[in-house]
This record gives structure tokens, C-alpha cells and sequence, in this order.
């Protein structure tokens, strides 16, 4: 939706200066609490924890706690919707998995993941900490989610100035 | 969520342009295109729709094309979940109906339809005219749609200066 009238500002400098600010947020100023489930958790269940917790997508996590999935509302609409047997299928049988799944950590700007959320047309990205295990392998620890909801807050609260601190 | 760090703006005349300039977005400059449906489509086909457009929530109108109802995905996957057969049903049975749509106008500023969205906790919100018919009863048509896409690709807008006429 490209903008089309009212965009023009008189003062340059204002326009800069909201710039500054907006990209003055770190992810680990606006994040919230994902849910998370295992990998061997149904995609019956995994769909009941949705509506329980009214979220939008669910991050899927290994015996170890480490991120191995992400589902969004749509891919549990693609399951149900097919021949599936959705009490005995794991989730992780439908879940999208690395490298496919987009991330961003604590210390990103929130511009850079409201970027890459509207790049990838994705709904969240969780949070995620990196660590390197003694294969040197990757592995990502769940330590939030950034959500659609969650600029729409930030938008919402930077307008009505209903932030504290100020 | 809560801010907790880094809001702190050293000039209170900054924070004051933000909040002129977030509260000049009027509705129609950002607006959407919605998809939309008719009351007799069945459900499997407003959810083949939903997949091919893309989107998050569908409209719905009856035979002159006045707004009657609105579905989430989250409405789809409840009727996915039950022993309903999807292909015959219509969607007019799992809608949501009027008074219970939150709608906006081409007018309304877009902190107030953020708003609505935040408050109400909707994805989207269509955005109506407002008719009187013959019966003195009340008709909305549908010209466009707000939705957390829409937010989020406003305020990557207003951060990285991607938008026209400055």
C-alpha cells in the first residue's frame, strides 16, 4: 500500500527526527511471550494452545528447548483442511522448519524486524538467542516473539503517548 | 506489552510532532483492497480465496453488495475443526455479523482505526460508507480494509522514508 496524499511534511528536520526515534526501539523493548510446544505435541493440540492463548503463530521447540519450527494459522488451516488425522499427527509433520524460518534477537532495531516481518510476509518472528553446541552446530533458544500486534501497539502507543518514561 | 526501556525522549517538542504527524494519516491514504464474498459462498470456497489472495480476514455482502459479515482465519479453523461439511455450508453460518463488526471510515484517522484493532482485537477492520435505505435502515459498502499489514508497512514507511512527497 503505497501512500498516496497528506505524506508531505513542511519541516525536513521533524521528519528526521521521527526517523531517529522510531529507530531508536530494540526488539527487546516491545516483545511478548510466544507460545511454545514440543515437537511431538498433536496438531490437535497445538490448534487448542492457539485459541487458549489467542495467538496468531506457535513456535515449536526440540527435547532440548531449542527452536526447530514455526506454525502460523494458515498452515494449521492447510492441515485441517486436508485427510489428515490431526489428533495423531506430530506438529512437526507441518510445522516450517530452518533454515526457512526468520528470526531476529534481542538487540535488532524493531524497524529491521517490522522489515523483515513485511518482506517475508510473515505474521511474528521469535526471538531468539544463539548459542554453538560441541558439534558447532547452531542452535536458537526461544526468548520472545515479535508480532503484527506488537507494532500495532508501538503505533498505537507512540500516538496516544501512552508510554511511560517520557 | 509494555515499554520498559529507551523511551525516554530528551525533547517533549519532538514527541509532540510524532504525534501531530502519526495523527494526520486519515484512513484513505493507507486503505487496502479487500477480499470479498457473497453470503452463498461455501466455505471451502471463501477458503480457497483466503489462500489465493492471500489474506487474513474475508468480507462478506449480500445480493446488492452491502457488508453482512466478516471471517478471520481463526473463524475458518474453528469450522475446519467440526464435523461441519465445508463445501456446502455456507459462510454466512460461521460469520461474524453486524452490530458485532468494527468497521471504519475513509475519514477516520488511522490511530483511531489502530485503535479499534488494538482494542477490539480484530486483524482487520473493513472500511465503509454509510447509506440510509428506503426503510431507514442502515447500509454499509465496502470500499477498502485496514489491517496489521497495513500498520506494519506504515510505520516501515515513516522510519525508512520510503513514502512520497517529502
Amino acid at each position: 500500500a503505497k501512500p498516496r496524499v497528506g505524506y508531505t511534511f513542511r519541516n525536513g528536520a521533524v521528519e528526521n527526527e521521527i526517523r531517529k526515534i522510531l529507530n531508536r526501539y530494540r526488539v527487546r523493548d516491545v516483545k511478548s511471550v510466544p507460545v511454545v510446544v514440543k515437537e511431538t505435541c498433536s496438531i490437535y493440540d497445538a490448534i487448542v494452545a492457539l485459541f487458549t492463548e489467542d495467538t496468531g503463530s506457535i513456535y515449536v521447540v526440540d527435547e532440548d528447548n531449542f527452536l526447530t519450527g514455526v506454525v502460523s494459522r494458515k498452515d494449521f488451516l492447510k492441515a485441517t483442511l486436508g485427510q489428515m488425522d490431526i489428533n495423531k499427527i506430530p506438529i512437526s509433520v507441518i510445522m516450517t522448519r530452518m533454515p526457512n524460518i526468520i528470526t531476529t534477537t534481542l538487540d535488532e532495531t524493531v524497524v529491521e524486524a517490522v522489515r523483515k516481518i513485511v518482506e517475508h510476509e510473515v505474521d511474528s518472528l521469535p526471538v531468539v538467542k544463539c548459542f554453538i553446541d560441541e558439534n558447532n552446530e547452531e542452535k536458537l533458544q526461544v526468548v520472545g516473539k515479535i508480532s503484527k500486534t506488537t507494532i500495532a501497539r508501538l503505533f498505537l502507543d507512540l500516538a496516544m503517548k501512552r508510554f511511560e518514561g517520557v
